[in-house]
């Protein structure tokens, strides 16, 4: 059995080896692991504090048999529109999709899917929604009307692994959804020793401190001395693009709608530092994950037509000897592509541009332009030389 | 008499007020003081240190009576360009153009001015050049082989003088030209006390220093806790927009003959940082001093073709009395705008950009977008209540 994940590994610690090390000891020794990981720019419209060669060869040396890059329109688009990208790409090759949870229950976050889907859900939410509440509160009675349970959505992880089921029911998936309990707290501050947050793992990062005792050994050694990257290192970067932006160029930004483009561009020709342009913008009804993604997607040149668009391709970052099993079987395909391979598509022009902006979000100083585009895939030297 | 003066004053010191005194000393009392001054943005491809009012400022309150803003392409341009800018400007309010020179021998630095232009010079400089010359050398041999002393040309403010005097001849200019000898070195690392020269004391301002000692008490209390601004500060603004300019971008840009938009273009996408890209950039051929130009023009958004066009309008930053009747006489014209008045052209986009660009060079954090824009210009308080 492929058991696929949808991931960040932002950075990969414990908590997401012992994810692994359950997935084999529930599907079998033999189970294949694939993970389909954010690449250099992460969900909340941040770059992603080690680059995703470092953190897709922390994954393989951690037990991952594949590691697949989840392009970057999907990386920052929606929950949903994460959902949806990853499980797409991993029903290529994989029986069941195994994600964290606040609840285990399969049958309750497949039921609430399937009422989020279903016909009768948009005018409750739109009921709910003109009343003035927020997105996710909205969902939360609109799905209580239906007679579920709303506060399933209340807790970050449920919301996500209801994305991952619904992507699953839409796009008729072959994956069976495997929800574990996931113990810890997601944003924690401090790292809990045996189930880390990353966000908090960041933190100690950004302030200097060695985050080794929360990371398997292997993943340790993968990160140590390599760069850290954050928002705020690149901040006159992001400033130079939102300063020097037409009018065209922000209304065809993602999460624009409802004059939020307008917004933002008011704010990005007043505001001095990405802090403020950000306050600026926020209100009740918009979260500040939308608003950084936003921001992120100006920096990056991402438009709304982009984030529609499905990748021509995708990229592997590492693999194993069984990792590279998994993928033979539909690599004549073309659609999987290795890190640094040249391919012939205007969408690898985007891809450079990317990769050419990532390296100025390197804390201590700026890196090469497409750093990553000069690396080799992962691929263990024990496997080539047994 | 009213006397223009060419200048930058990054930032205004001592040596520049000993040059207003002595333009009163030699033409009167009365004589009207004009200051053609670059605006935000300098002759060596950086950011002035403090801001154009702030500076502007300093000036008329240490004797100018009428600042003006260099238009950002004049600034940017070759010591010829830039010349041929001030002087057109200057050539409506000035009847003489002082400027300070290793020598003050008007006649010998006239002599070189009409050779350079003469029709005999070309050929004789392309030979020159064709041997592998830099351009600096090559027009020294051929100024002597014109029988005129070229180790005239050697020295930094006598070249700028023979520019200066060029321009007068070619635009048949009525300024007269005034050269003062020069004293002190320009660009000693550091700070004489009688005669400072600028880059001395940018030095001292980026190492915290108190620069006050070399500065008028005016100027001194002008530039108190008023931020500095350094390329460096702004290196990844500058980075992200080398690194997403198409090949049509860069082949627009300014300086970039005998292909060198392309190297740039090339160095951009291979280099971590602006040092890497301009030391990859710099041959014999070429002066630093251009590539830096080049660069900013490029973070500017300023093609060879608006380096070419004359601005539609000039600035006025600062004035007192006696330099709002000087500028009364010409006003009607509608080319000299006031500080932040609205002009109904498209060049005011330009004009926005570079403002708005501006802050993202300030050392201790971006400034909001535009403030100089919000500023009205400067007119000493004692002038209005008399």
């Amino acid at each position: 059995m492929n058991v696929g994940i949808i991931c960040e590994y932002n950075p990969f610690h414990l908590g997401h080896r012992k994810q692994i090390v359950r997935i084999r000891e529930d599907f079998g020794a033999d189970s294949g692991v694939v993970c389909a990981m954010s690449g250099n720019f992460v969900q909340r419209g941040h770059p992603a504090i080690f680059d995703k060669m470092r953190r897709a060869e922390a994954a393989v040396r951690c037990g991952a048999d594949l590691v697949l890059e989840l392009p970057a329109p999907v990386c920052l688009s929606s929950a949903e529109g994460f959902a949806m990208g990853g499980v797409s790409i991993l029903s290529r090759l994989c029986d069941g999709l195994c994600f964290g949870a606040e609840t285990a229950d399969a049958e309750a976050l497949s039921a609430a899917s399937q009422a989020l889907l279903s016909e009768d859900f948009s005018p409750l939410l739109r009921e709910r929604l003109a009343t003035g509440k927020s997105f996710p509160a909205a969902r939360q009675a609109a799905l209580t009307a239906m007679g579920l349970p709303g506060s399933l959505l209340e807790t970050p992880n449920n919301i996500l692994a209801v994305e991952y089921c619904k992507a699953i029911l839409a796009q008729g998936s072959p994956m069976k959804p495997l929800p574990i309990r996931r113990e810890g707290s997601y944003h924690a501050q401090t790292p809990d020793a045996a189930n880390p947050s990353a966000s908090s793992l960041r933190l100690q990062l950004e302030q200097g401190a060695d985050i080794s005792p929360y990371l398997p050994i292997e993943a340790a050694r993968c990160f140590e001395n390599a760069p850290i990257h954050t928002l705020q290192a690149g901040e006159r970067a992001v400033l130079y693009r939102l300063r020097t932006m037409t009018e065209a160029e922000f209304a065809a930004l993602p999460f624009g709608s409802e004059g939020l483009w307008r917004k933002l561009m008011h704010a990005a020709r007043q505001e001095a530092n990405l802090e403020a342009v950000a306050a600026a913008v926020k209100s009740k009804r918009y979260t500040r994950t939308r608003i950084d993604r936003m921001i992120l997607c100006a920096c990056l040149g991402i438009t709304q037509a982009q984030m529609e668009a499905e990748a021509p391709y995708v990229r592997v970052l590492a693999f194993n000897d069984r990792g590279r099993k998994i993928l033979k079987a539909v690599k004549k395909q073309g659609f999987f592509r290795n890190a640094g391979e040249p391919v012939d598509h205007p969408y690898q022009d985007l891809e450079r541009r990317w990769e050419n902006l990532y390296p100025l979000f390197r804390v201590d100083a700026p890196g090469v332009p497409g750093g990553n585009l000069r690396e080799r895939l992962f691929y263990p030297p024990k496997f080539t030389n047994p």
